[in-house]
């Protein structure tokens, strides 16, 4: 499956945050054997994320992961602006309305919050798109999303790491998972500069087309020893041990110095 | 000014590598005055490039900054695809040739590399487009590039984090000081429900149009102290003042529980 990424927050254009929660899913999903072909980070204004959720459903993509924005206050609009996005309005939601209900209520008893009512900010949480599903977040209050429109499903998770992480391995790793996945390996070879390494890297590349093959650029130096990373997709079972075959065969066919 | 990142490299989508860069630079840039809109990390395959420069060049942005893809291997690309994107061609820069032949020179001397010829690899790096400036790597091998067109300056920049710093500090900083700045304050409120603290901000808001004002999303918890940051434009020398007295007057409106 090819997956758009979107992170939703000023705080990541400010540089106050450093956007982990891509780097979460890009290396999650790419376990899973799926293909992150963009990731975005764009500002909470609705404009701004109804163009990017237009720009991403009209690329090649199965997938779109939105994170932030889920929450009660008035730049927390990432789902009516992804609804607006497909022409839809949003409205509340029953099953997601009982979830925020019963998070309130659960942060009310532990004493973490001043009241269990459901003021409007709150309400706001379960507003939903017409067959969007709200996903369970056993560490917040925002349910996520997932919503199957237009043949591309859309999941939303909230911006805290915690609460994303939840709901990523509770609910859509066991919608992604699959027999054929994609991996890679780091292979350390014999050489120190990239320009002249990079003709075995090609010719390796020729031999084996169906391979992803590249160098890790390093800084320049005399105890340098550059990696190349080999990717390939295969049987989750025999994976492994194709790549370690791959590895030793490409490291024979380099000549030193280099 | 407005100013788009974009961050080429399949590292970064494949999760192997956390994007590091665009934070810096959303950082230094925020510090400086400026705007960060957008930030994308794309895959290095030409079209991929290209398309989200035209994407960007097409916002409204004033500055559009690129990081990863100038070396010497095949899938550096970014120069080239960048030019394309201004449909002109990219041609051998007689003063980028000259800064790649003195530092594989200085490498070589320092046995870092196993000669100092210019092979087709390390020339590709001088390819520049019609009328762009190499900014000299102290650091690498490979020069960045500034690049005037169609009224949007392009900065491109390696993506090994210590060239990237080092061509930021000493040729883009000095092009982009400035002295109306815009800056922002952490406030620690007595508040433990974003929810709750919502109406004071925007009271605040209304009374204060021109400022950003936003609570930083916490877990749920009896001890939790919501912050608030604080955002505003106005002169170098005469902003931390501002804010401080903004910063007070906010916490004079809040009336606890909350």
């Amino acid at each position: 499956l090819r997956i758009a990424i979107i992170s939703v927050g000023r705080e990541i254009l400010r540089g106050r945050v450093l956007d982990t929660n891509s780097n979460y899913l890009a290396r999650e999903l790419t376990a899973l054997g799926h293909q992150v072909v963009r990731i975005s980070q764009i500002d909470d204004i609705r404009e701004e994320i109804i163009w990017e959720v237009k720009y991403a459903a009209s690329s090649p993509v199965e997938v779109i992961i939105t994170t932030g924005g889920l929450g009660p206050t008035s730049d927390d609009i990432t789902i009516p602006s992804i609804a607006a996005a497909f022409d839809t309005p949003c409205f509340e939601n029953k099953e997601a309305l009982k979830i925020v209900e019963e998070r309130y209520r659960y942060f009310y008893e532990k004493g973490a919050v001043e009241s269990p009512d459901l003021t409007p900010e709150r309400k706001k949480m379960a507003c939903f798109p017409e067959g969007a599903v709200p996903l369970f977040n056993n560490v917040g209050a925002a349910p996520g999303m997932k919503w199957e429109k237009n043949g591309i499903t859309i999941y939303s998770l909230p911006g805290v790491p915690a609460e994303m992480k939840y709901i990523f391995e509770n609910h859509i790793k066991p919608d992604l998972e699959e027999r054929n996945i994609y991996r890679e390996r780091f292979v350390e070879t014999p050489c120190r500069d990239e320009s002249l390494l990079e003709k075995y890297i090609s010719d390796f590349k020729k031999r084996n087309p169906d391979i992803y093959i590249k160098s890790v650029p390093e800084k320049f130096g005399k105890e340098v020893r550059i990696k190349v990373v080999i990717g390939m997709r295969g049987d989750r079972e025999k994976i492994e041990e194709l790549l370690t075959s791959l590895a030793g065969e490409f490291l024979k066919s380099i000549r030193e110095p280099c």
